[in-house]
């Protein structure tokens, strides 16, 4: 039977707990929080690691531009405040997914500690862990996967991370990966290995 | 091997797909959007039914007012726009879970048809099922679990749905559950026999 330790519940008998899901998962809820400058191979990895361990049989899913820009954020642009605002709810739905037992993996660029730190502070000990995806700015502009670097060079995209606005860097992630260094397979390799170090891929 | 479908995915080779996430849970992703009055029993039958839904090994996960006002809507308040936003965003984070193939039950009164359907329609076909909790307001009120009738009708709650705002009751609801006529078992029940009619309950 599940246990609750809330105090307002009264008439919730028998709640599920977050450790009942994990169970059924076999696997601890988790958020990999990957930072990174544009084309630094955060979705290539992240993408990666959700086959890996879908393919093992755990259950994965990832955050990103895609599937959060045009849905839940698609009413919020680029001033200051609503990029706040933008990791503000990636962290909260990613927090709720961690509760529900997921491995989640979100990928956006996320370049203000403040943001990050923010992001960190709603989750609960052991639940988030920063992945610095640490490809150097040469080399993502060398890769241009969408000719983005070319036009913030030529000044057609203001405020572009990395050229026309900052990238704070994590000062003590968990977890750092050059993918200028490391193939996708590695980093994926590296990912895994910390997630089953810390007993994240068992109930 | 996962396929993708999308067309604009180059460098994601080998993308995980909802089928893939879905045949390691065993279910279909599905919103199950529970809607009704206040005391009407949504909670206690969304809670139940992910209790039972968890027993029998299956993922699923109840979004309501704790883990969403406090956290993802916590800067909404209750103004017209704010509660269509607080809706919206609920509709976005539960199509998010049932992409990831989790079996949602969100627990709100939403009480605008508009709304509603608003939700409904940025879900696939199959992937949103209205569940009207038709607990009459007279047996609503005289539970009265929080107090919250009383206040109402002492003037001290403005906009109170079913006292002073109105109560828009679903047209076609996909079920129909009225916890002063089912025991909360009974309720149960109907939902889970509704989702293994329908195929949910295998991928």
């Amino acid at each position: 039977m599940a246990e609750s330790k809330s105090t307002n519940i009264t008439w919730h008998a028998g709640q599920v707990t977050r450790k009942d899901r994990e169970k059924v998962l076999g696997q601890r809820g988790v958020t990999l929080w990957l930072t990174g400058l544009s084309g630094s191979g955060k979705s290539t990895v992240a993408v990666a690691a959700e086959h890996a361990l879908v393919e093992r049989g755990r259950l994965s899913y990832v955050l990103d531009g895609d599937n959060v820009r045009h849905g839940l954020n698609k009413n919020l642009g680029f001033s200051p405040d609503d990029r706040t605002e933008n990791i503000r709810r990636i962290a909260e739905v990613a927090k709720l997914f961690t509760d529900a037992g997921v491995i989640v993996l979100t990928s956006f660029i996320s370049p203000y500690r403040a943001d990050r730190d923010a992001a960190r502070a709603i989750f609960g000990e052991g639940d988030f862990v920063e992945v610095f995806v640490s490809t150097s700015l040469e080399t993502c502009e060398e890769r241009d996967p969408k000719g983005l670097y070319k036009k913030a060079r030529a000044g057609q995209i203001p405020d572009f991370t990395g050229i026309s606005a900052p990238y704070e860097a994590p000062e003590r992630p968990e977890l750092v990966l050059d993918t200028g260094k490391l193939a996708v397979p590695e980093s994926v390799a590296a990912l895994l290995r910390y997630l089953d170090g810390k007993g994240y891929l068992s109930a």
